[in-house]
């Protein structure tokens, strides 16, 4: 392909712990739309957070070394638990410019609260890694920031139980806690949740800012490849692809729900197995 | 250790793909109580019943092997998903007896019917398969099943809801096409769901019998031993060795809940890495 090899041509990797990245991959498509995009999805190991630390950090390693060999340019860490409990050991083992979701949404929150109390939700690992409010408080010291993970939010996500009484029943008694606290902003700190979003905004109330960082996490690698030099100059489109490590049951519906629309050509590889 | 190198004396291998086959375990341990137990939990690529057949397989193959490399005598497979996927492929691929949880359970809840008209319960993967049905028509062909996947409640288990409102809905949400069909007998088709009995089993009411596979699979595991002149000689008691592949969050908790007692030790062990 021409001009393959100039830094800026080759393309992005972006991958996630299973199919909630992919709400990530939408955005970057939309914003640019002239990069080449290849997507690693680790859905024989999903979810990972429930997962210990050392464990999300070694697939994570896994995950980016995959995605190095297929000659990408730079890194999105489309998933809350890595890149809440993993991307500095993953930025001190790589030498491309890496970016997570976590400093896209912090910052973003902190623009949108006018009372200074944020409210985080997400999976047992990025909430217990604190990086959230560690990152709100970086960028806006007098912030109050209440976290509460939801651990049934991403199954809910993915039986596509959307509109379902009992997702209402649970969102209520995971969010009360967090709506006690006068919240005026709530994170969605984990990819899957966008697709709970309605539910989420019926519980909560029209007064409360949800915040989805897929859109930021789009806007903030643009400026990442800007600084670069690592925008794509050519303007021929090109396909993205997607790896997985395992075809889920129902994933063509899945995979449609979070991208938005149909998954053309997918391939199965096992990142363990890397030489 | 005395005779330990004679068959019987070996110990028995036991897996799941997390800590569900803990139940199975605490059946074993109670029949067969002079038996050394091996566990392993695939802590960190569980779930496996949202994956491919292929999938669970390859996990499947790998955790037999790492049980086989500890000199085990037998292998129980305590994972419906496993079971009903791959038990076939197992038992054609290693030299020592394999027995899974699907036979027990069927044989079992015919048993107890008395209208013939049978419930089951499942993961994704396990319900997919046929298996149960399959197994059930071998015992008794005028029996008429009737499958549904929950895929919510292995993570309601995991996370704990056992007695809140919303568990309860959605365990009427799942089970009510089986009412509906005027089964008499339910089978908990997965080694979590015992965890949500007592909510299962206000949503049916009092006229469905509940089956749980960990007390008959630890039946069928005492027949074998002794038709394989496999069961332990000698009576000193020997605490089981739990390996994981991670720790996840709350193990503690979790563990001491399906297991209904403290584990000691747990070592934590990579199988993909074996060579």
């Amino acid at each position: 392909m021409k001009n393959m090899q100039e830094p800026w041509e080759r393309p992005i990797g972006i991958f996630d712990s299973g199919v909630g990245g992919l709400t990530v991959v939408k955005e970057i498509m939309k914003l640019l739309p002239f990069e080449a995009i290849i997507y690693f999805g680790d859905t024989a190991r999903v979810p990972y957070g429930t997962k210990s630390k050392e464990t999300i950090t070694r697939f994570a390693m896994e995950d980016a070394a995959f995605l190095l060999k297929k000659n990408v340019k730079a890194i999105v860490v489309a998933c809350n638990s890595v890149s809440s409990n993993s991307l500095e050991y993953l930025k001190s083992s790589f030498d491309i410019p890496i970016i997570g979701v976590i400093e896209p949404g912090a910052l973003y929150a902190c623009k949108k609260t006018r009372n200074k109390k944020i409210g985080i939700t997400g999976t047992a690992a990025t909430i217990e890694s604190g990086a959230y409010e560690y990152s709100i408080r970086e960028i806006c010291p007098e912030a109050v920031v209440y976290s509460k993970s939801c651990p049934l939010f991403v199954p809910l996500a993915e039986e596509g139980w959307i509109e379902k009484e009992s997702t209402f029943f649970i969102a209520r008694d995971y969010l009360q806690e967090l709506l006690d606290k006068d919240i005026d902003t709530l994170l969605l700190g984990c990819t899957h949740y966008p697709i709970l979003k309605q539910v989420i905004q019926k519980v909560v109330g029209k007064g409360i800012f949800l915040i989805d960082s897929a859109y930021f996490t789009s806007i903030a690698l643009k400026e990442l490849l800007e600084e670069n030099n690592l925008l794509r100059k050519s303007t021929a489109i090109i396909e993205p692809l997607f790896f997985l490590s395992d075809i889920p049951r129902r994933f063509s519906e899945i995979g449609e729900r979070f991208l938005g629309k149909r998954i053309k050509k997918i391939s199965v590889v096992d990142v363990t197995k890397q030489t």
